[in-house]
């Protein structure tokens, strides 16, 4: 509850130091009560907004910088699923103290990204609390041409950009750490040296949102998703959204994980390398379908974006979601995607 | 961090039992990656962000009801404060757990709201955490007719919309009650009758959003803000953008609280008043300046809106902010407003 006594303009100096910056894009940036945006015509305008909170989406103690870049990096991440280009984001705040130390370093890993996708940070909130951080971000997309998640159709090829399960093997290394136990899990262990272990750290905590894949995949892809819950979860709504089933390949799958290049030897591992690609999460990467038809174009999409995709198998018209191997033989699913209320 | 052992679809449903609703002026709702709008042409969106943590702006056993209709109103008041017609909106929202029992009443005081305001609740984002609501909200303006802080002349009136000081005299009270102290503080007591307290706490848990108002004021007030952080901080943020400053009369000041008319009889009692109507936010009315020549207009959009508005005082070209009695006489001025981080 707000405290009373003597008051200075702590809170808006704050903002100020950290925060405003030229808004060129905007009609009107921070500082009044509402920011002003126009539309450009015959621009449909996309908007997602993220929460990400500590101990949940990050470790407490982890580096701002990267932190920055990663409350921005999930937002753009959902208008890069929907084909969009990025415009602006508001960001709210909510920190235990306004310790100039973490936000210097916090601000400035965010707004590198920021301007790295001209995406122009337009207004604000900033209050005390635990920490939380909530970004609402503004895209554009030409009318017709936004990525859904409805419209994969039976036939299609289902693709996914980038490497998977890099950033679910870190976190579950990292939360060995942080417990101090390598107690039993219900994975076997993946012994990981400390280049491979750099490497999907730094796709946990900074992951690269696909923006430049998503826009030149507007008329080409029949659906799209990014990658946040697990692979797995992310297509199931591509799926359920499109009324279709899908079949993958596992073998395909198993080759996805950059940290861990053919070294799952046995059938553990491998079964513990398939759980994280298939439903690790937090890779921000994208899921998408496309025509067989339309291979060539994929290509030339990904090729155009130095975005790397690989098809991991097919759109069915049966519901549902089977996991075969090379040879077309079932796999047990019981790869499941990340809940964040279980 | 996540857990990832058995799942069910717990946040996907808790979501869509709760919060999915038609969007009939959005192209794409709640369930894809992004929600898609389309902005009319000849229209600004105005944006804004608040973000309400427990036990800083509500008490954590705050009736859920009452909260979910104070967190979609402060957002509605900034976009009142530029005279924007409200159109959409975003709810991130992190919950120590995912109780139905809380959801429920949350939902329906935040959507009967909306409905009123036909404000489209059209994504969002749900986690595990410490209780925290984020909403970003999306209206439309006219260009050209934003109402800004920055548009206040020498000369205009100022005014304010309906009361002020409840919310914050409502505050005092709850607090007090919830530290189980009359202890001193450095206001004097004001004593309330049960009817009294009733209403300043309504002012204080449902604040009305004056967005007919700040539509109704387009083309006549030169500049506005919404009241939440006190009327002196948020009137300070018209000067300092406008380059101007102003003299209040606090013998009108003194008048404007709804709970305690005319029973500040010692000058203590005044001052603690005063201290309430000036310093207390949480008003979520307006205060707005316009030429004096448009004092029929500004009465008709008042009548038009069904907002009450009074004149409190003046805008100078001296920069500072001035406080008189009715015979123009200096009032010391101590009353500061409300900082997050103070």
């Amino acid at each position: 509850m707000p405290a009373h006594s003597a008051v200075a303009m702590g809170e808006f100096d704050l903002i100020k130091r950290f925060f405003t910056r030229p808004t060129p894009r905007a009609v009107l940036g921070v500082g009044d009560d509402c920011a002003l945006l126009q539309p450009r015509p015959g621009m449909l305008q996309a908007i997602s907004t993220d929460m990400l909170v500590s101990g949940r989406h990050f470790f407490a103690d982890v580096d701002p910088r990267t932190l920055g870049h990663k409350a921005l990096a999930v937002n753009l991440s959902d208008l890069a699923a929907c084909g969009a280009t990025p415009v602006a984001f508001t960001l709210a705040l909510a920190l235990p103290e306004a310790d100039p130390a973490w936000l210097a370093p916090f601000a400035e890993g965010m707004l590198a990204l920021a301007d790295a996708h001209g995406c122009e940070l337009i207004g604000g909130d900033t209050t005390r609390g635990p920490l939380n951080i909530c970004i609402t971000i503004f895209g554009e997309v030409p009318q017709g041409q936004a990525l859904l998640r409805s419209g994969a159709q039976p036939g299609d090829a289902v693709y996914v950009s980038g490497t998977l399960g890099d950033a679910n093997l870190a976190l579950t290394h990292l939360l060995r750490e942080w417990e101090g136990t390598e107690a039993a899990t219900s994975t076997a262990a993946i012994n990981l040296s400390a280049d491979a272990m750099a490497l999907a750290r730094a796709r946990l905590e900074q992951p690269t949102p696909r923006v430049a894949l998503g826009t030149a995949l507007r008329g080409i892809a029949t659906s799209a998703a990014d990658i946040s819950d697990g692979l797995l979860g992310d297509l199931g709504h591509i799926l359920e959204r499109s009324g279709v089933g899908a079949t993958l390949d596992t073998d395909r799958a198993l080759t996805l994980m950059a940290s861990h290049q053919g070294g799952a030897n046995t059938e553990a591992q491998q079964s513990t390398v398939l759980r994280h690609v298939l439903s690790g999460g937090d890779d921000y990467e994208l899921v998408f379908t496309a025509p067989t038809s339309r291979e060539a174009a994929v290509q030339a999409a990904a090729q155009a974006s130095q975005s790397p995709v690989t098809c991991i198998g097919r759109i069915d018209a049966t519901p549902g979601l089977r996991l075969v191997d090379r040879n077309g033989l079932p796999v047990a699913n019981d790869f499941l995607s990340f809940d964040h209320f279980v």
